[in-house]
This record gives C-alpha cells, sequence and structure tokens, in this order.
C-alpha cells in the first residue's frame, strides 16, 4: 500500500478516531460511569407507565442508539418489546412477535449493551420465584443491576400481551387484568430481561422482569411463571444507569408520590 | 480571505465539528436524553451516605467533567462540597472554604452543567421550608429534578459542616449529631443545590438539598435555615439522570432495602 498524499489528513482522522473511541470517565476509581457500553439506559418509570403514561416519547431508532438488548413496551401499551442482539421485537395481543421500524416510539423501556460479565449454571427451577432466588443467590452484589440473558429451551414458559389502548388510558392493572395468556412448551428461545434492586422501587420494577421470545423470533411476551432445566445464565453487571424523564405530556403532571407495589405485584404476576 | 488550499480537509474539519456539537438523542419526542448539559449526574445513592459508606469513588476531576454546579462530600465525609462555576470548594469543619484539588475523592455528590431556565422571584421567606414551599409551587412539573442556583444577600443563613471520619463509620445521623453550625447576617453569597422528586426518595434527598458559599468564596456549608428577602431564584430544569454506583467497597455488601427516612430527616434539619 502506498504512503497516503495526505499525512495532515490523515493523522487528523487517526486522531479524532482516537479521541472517538476512548472511555469517558473513571478508570481509576472502581467507579463505572457512562462508558457507553456499561449503562443501563431507561426510559420514564415504572410508576409512571402503572398510572397509565402510555404515550411513546422516544422512538426504538434512538432507543437502539443506547443498547441492543432489553425490554419495554410501546406507544399506547401496544404489546411487550425484546430488544434482542440490536432487533426490536413487538408482541401483540396475539403472541406474535414482529420486527419493528425504528419510527415506532416507547414510553418505557430498559436497554443496554449486553456484556457477558457472569455464568450461572441453573440444574433446576420450578417456577420463575425459584429462578430469580438461584439468581439472587449468586449475584455478586444486591446493589447493581443486572442484565440477564438466558438461552435454551425452556420444559414451560408462560407469557402475556396486552392491546393498544385508547384515551382515557385504563391504569395499568386494570389492562392487565385483561391480558392475553399463552404457554409455552419444550420452547427453545431466549429469556431478556433485567434484575433491579430494591432501593430503585418506583423507577424500575424491583427484582426481575423478563421478556421470552422464540428461537425463531415468531412468538413471545412478558414472562408470568416459567420452568427451567439445566440452563446457563448470562449476566450483564450494570452499575451505572441513565433514567430520561419525559419533559411533556401526562408524565408532567402525575402524582407519582404514592407507593404503587401493592399494583406492581398484580400486573407482574 | 483567501480560499483554503486544502478544501476536503476544511470540510472534513466542518462536518466532524458539526458532528461533535449534535446533541444525541432525542430532539423530536420531548425526551432529554444524554445531551452533555442536560444530564443530572450522581455519585452513589443518598441512603448509601447515611449507612456511612464514605470512602471516595471519585475524584473531583472527574467529577468536573460532569458538571460545573453541584453539591456532595468528600472522602471520609470530610465537609461539604459546592461546585460553583466549575470551581470545587470544600467547606471544612471550621467553615471554611477551600479550593480542592482534583485528586481529592467523594463518595456521594449531585452535579450538573447549569443552565438558567427558569427564574422564580421570591419577596420574602421566612425560612427554608416557606423558600422550597413557593418554589415548588412555580415548578412546571413535581417529576423533574431541578438545580438551584440563587445568588444575593441573604438576611440570614445557617449551615452547618462535619470533621472527616475514621473507620469503623459512624452513621451520617450520629455524625450530624455532633455537626458544627455557623450563623451568616447579611452575608452576599450563592446557594447552590437541587430538588429532587418524591419518587427518588433513597436515591437521592427528595425536596431541597441546599448548600451556601459567601461572595467571597471563604465560609458556608449545608443549608439548615435560612431567611430570604428579595431574591431571584435561578432554575435548571433537568429531565434526566445518570447515577454512578460504587462497583466495590462498602457499597456491595449494604443492606439497602431499609426505609431511611427518618434518618434523613434529622440529618438535614
Amino acid at each position: 500500500m502506498r504512503r497516503s498524499q495526505y499525512p495532515i489528513l490523515s493523522a487528523l482522522i487517526l486522531i479524532l478516531a482516537a479521541l472517538a473511541t476512548l472511555p469517558a470517565g473513571a478508570a481509576q476509581t472502581g467507579l463505572s460511569i457512562d462508558r457507553d457500553r456499561e449503562v443501563l439506559f431507561q426510559v420514564s418509570t415504572i410508576d409512571a407507565l402503572l398510572l397509565a403514561v402510555y404515550d411513546g416519547v422516544l422512538s426504538v431508532g434512538e432507543l437502539k442508539e443506547k443498547g441492543d438488548f432489553g425490554i419495554g413496551t410501546f406507544d399506547k401499551l401496544a404489546g411487550e418489546m425484546i430488544l434482542l442482539d440490536g432487533i426490536c421485537y413487538q408482541v401483540k395481543e396475539d403472541g406474535v412477535a414482529y420486527v419493528v421500524s425504528d419510527d415506532l416510539t416507547t414510553p418505557f423501556a430498559s436497554v443496554t449493551f449486553f456484556d457477558h460479565d457472569e455464568t450461572v449454571l441453573i440444574e433446576e427451577a420450578a417456577n420463575l420465584t425459584e429462578l430469580v432466588g438461584i439468581l439472587e443467590a449468586s449475584f455478586p452484589s444486591k446493589n447493581a443491576f443486572y442484565a440477564v440473558r438466558i438461552d435454551g429451551t425452556f420444559p414451560y414458559v408462560r407469557t402475556r400481551s396486552v392491546p393498544a389502548q385508547e384515551r382515557p388510558y385504563p391504569l395499568l392493572v386494570d389492562v392487565t387484568a385483561r391480558q392475553t395468556v399463552f404457554e409455552f412448551e419444550n420452547a427453545s428461545g431466549t429469556i431478556v430481561g433485567f434484575w433491579t434492586p430494591q432501593f430503585a422501587a418506583g423507577i424500575n420494577v424491583p427484582g426481575s422482569h423478563l421478556h421470552f421470545i422464540t428461537d425463531d423470533r415468531t412468538a413471545g411476551g412478558h414472562i408470568l411463571d416459567l420452568r427451567v432445566d439445566g440452563v446457563e445464565v448470562a449476566l450483564d453487571v450494570t452499575a451505572s444507569i441513565l433514567m430520561a424523564l419525559p419533559t411533556a405530556g401526562d408524565f408532567f403532571d402525575l402524582d407519582l408520590t404514592g407507593d404503587l407495589s401493592a399494583d406492581l405485584e398484580k400486573v407482574e404476576k
């Protein structure tokens, strides 16, 4: 290869490329700040979703700049979101997973760039509570956020989805009271979600919040329960969270001072 | 001015300069994500500080990359931090404000780049509670974070500071029970701090958390009470918060599931 005829230009490009890839922040002090891949990015809060703030505020295209892995819902609460390997799926009320366009918006989502930090081998768990218990026992700390990915064949998975809502929006607890439930047996697929520390209650779902999508990416939903048998759980430990709140719309006037944990319990189970 | 002899280079520089100044994220959707200046950056959580996690995890130099305005404390709980116009001051237990070196670390701080979004004129407030009540009544939403800056001459300000602690670290509520209190009369200076929504309780101080520094930047502290008379309050509305949690040390094994609001009340007043 011949030498560049534009040495100044080449040097400038190299310097700028180097600057662009420099991680920001604190390499020395054991604090993980906003290096792009190590931030859990969250749109709005779970309590706002419980209180029927369903209008989308961020596009899927913009969300993908913040992660390649995550869960959430869509404008008007139209189904369950699974963001996996950079592709965003919408499990609609028919239980079918559709690849969505970047223009669709979300009122609530959590995403990160998934890096496989830790592996937990689970021989058997009879239900979701057992699975989460085993996971929690393996965590290096309960004061961090964990992205959770499980690829495998699952003896049983029960999921749900919800249809798009119309104004006046009903509360989430009233929507999920009429949710559609799907059951999968010996289903190969991927579980995608997060474990959130208790101190972030109100902001996100404390404990686990997991969605499912089949191997062929055609079906799935929000996991209500499951049975697992010999799976490897991949964890991405995430110590930084960037929460972006809506700056207009229903969110702005909402009374978010109440304790909605009882509603959340009903919605999640 | 003559035309550039390096048109490609010039064009490249212009494009790169334009890219560098582009705000990331969602200009169209009313969601403020991580444009550099519009994020409240927070180190650790208030509950961790209440539970005596006092070891510094981020340097002041690194903190200044995240903002030019804010409050916090220092390694070993050594005094009260005021970050103002990009200069970081430490009000030690003697009530004197010292400019600190970038090497000093913090276990807990909140900073942002202050942009004057809104002004609130306060004719009179007999105490801190009244001041905060007037501010809250003026907020466009109680579901956002506000950076609060008040430059003026204050009839009365009462502040405190605390000395550096030794291991085993006592709880914050036990440290502040022995705090040193300072009183200022007709003091010109600046009030620096934040107002945090109730839903972020546990993470930061719900309501107001204000520090004070005199005009000549020689004294100040954490504000316990004050009287104001004809001041203009400058507000920076901040809808995004980036919270960076320690990834090691005391924080990791802490039980953060309790409700520490009673302790916090004692510490703040």
